[in-house]
């Protein structure tokens, strides 16, 4: 039983939550609760860390069954480890699964076309969080992000997508540029976010391969980045509102097309 | 100018930023920032606080020149009042304005039809502050909420209204049950956000009066609640995802009636 804070396995835990560097060198990040735990697949488990009271739960006795490495520790020190309020008592480290950018430029698992959400210097992990959620809800087949969008395993990225950051495909990339125009000539219609847009999100087509790119809260895309999309497209506003939050645009658009692929099956079947 | 924390006015600037009961007794509440500052009414704008650098600057003096009452704090002293991490110099008491719900049953002020957010037990500030911004943005024309919804005059949900908070009319009231029978009585359909739901959201018509029913973040709505819906509607989820997050959930069905009632407009016009 752990019982100190000073432990040299938690500082490392701690590591793994605090900084970006030690999550990328040691190919791993820290999920936290009992539901964002239940769903990590047995081979990406490394770790398990297990409060004294929740390990003598039957669900906290189930779950030290299924690591290979379990780890007690003191309510005490859990409650300072943790990084939520209210900590449930268990909190795994995970391995990380990377993708490349040729697992998203073709068709989906299903054999679906590539629906993909493409993110330019994107700051908030509330907000990243909320988008994979949403998006594995709309069918996303894969997120690719440039290097100044906040990093995807952080705690709060994490925590916000519900489990989905374990099942959507994602990618990040040094060169955006580039991977935008490999996604180009991989036949998908790239749509860019923009206040400026002339199309009407809701008047294109998105049953072929799509990706739509969302750029930073406070600045949207850059002009190089938005260059490069096949057409600017814009959520008509009513009222005084100038822009949507980023999670909320993305939610928009990405419904669409699960809409428009939903009815689309509906007109072949009959 | 003011250059201590324990200065009285500061103390009641100070409660009515934390106290939902100070904010109501008083009739008050506070807005922070340059955008948000600037689109208050200058009828309902009660006292400004400016930093001492930023009441320097040409901005800082036009805003000086908008208010009845305008303190000076220093810069050290401002900081410690501030909400937010880095703060602009500007702080603004502003007069709430009670909405009945009389103002948001019948058409809107432009004769179109009621287009309303309906919210039980929403507690997550930044999600109300996102969906009041989104509503605008969709053409909501009104946002009624129970009495255990977060506090709609707290710092967290006005700052991520980012200003529609003073542009959409709202309703806070006692007795839920009751006010969306008054609803129904005046011809608004319910619909209800609802993992159960039967129907299809894109597959209802929102071009009449449409009230949508979402619930607590954890629990969704109460079954009393939902059993006042004439629809009880769905999202279609693909992947493992049970529910979206509230905000996107509204989002996703507010734009889809902005949508249908845009597309009717434009038939008619044809």
């Amino acid at each position: 039983m752990i019982t100190s804070t000073a432990n040299k396995q938690l500082k490392y835990v701690s590591a793994l939550m605090r900084r970006p560097k030690t999550r990328r060198e040691e190919g791993l990040f820290v999920a936290e609760g009992v539901r964002m735990c239940a769903e990590i697949p047995d081979d990406r488990l490394a770790a398990l860390y297990l409060s004294q009271s929740f390990s003598a739960t039957p669900e906290g006795r189930r779950f030290a069954g299924r690591a290979e490495r379990v780890e007690y520790v003191s309510d005490e020190v859990f409650r300072s480890l943790s990084d939520t309020q209210t900590p449930q008592g268990v909190l795994a480290l995970v391995r990380q699964r990377s993708c490349v950018l040729a697992d998203v430029s073709g068709p989906a698992a299903d054999g679906g076309a590539p629906h993909l959400l493409i993110l330019e210097r994107l700051q908030d992990p509330g907000n990243l969080g909320t988008m994979i959620r949403a998006g594995e809800g709309a069918g996303l087949t894969g997120v690719v992000m440039d290097a100044d969008t906040v990093d995807v395993y952080s705690p709060k990225v994490i925590r916000s997508t519900m489990g989905s950051v374990l099942r959507v495909p994602f990618v990040c990339v040094d060169d955006l540029g580039a991977a935008l125009h490999t996604l180009k000539e991989s036949g998908i219609r790239l749509f860019a976010a923009h206040l400026d847009g002339e199309k009407t999100y809701d008047r294109e087509d998105y049953l072929g391969g799509v990706g739509f790119l969302i750029g930073n809260e406070a600045n949207g895309l850059s002009d190089e980045i938005a260059a490069m999309a096949d057409e600017k497209i814009r959520i008509p506003m009513a009222g005084q509102v100038e822009s949507l939050n980023a999670a909320v645009a993305a939610s928009v658009l990405m419904f669409e097309t699960a809409r428009q692929r939903r009815n689309d099956r509906e007109r072949r079947r009959t």
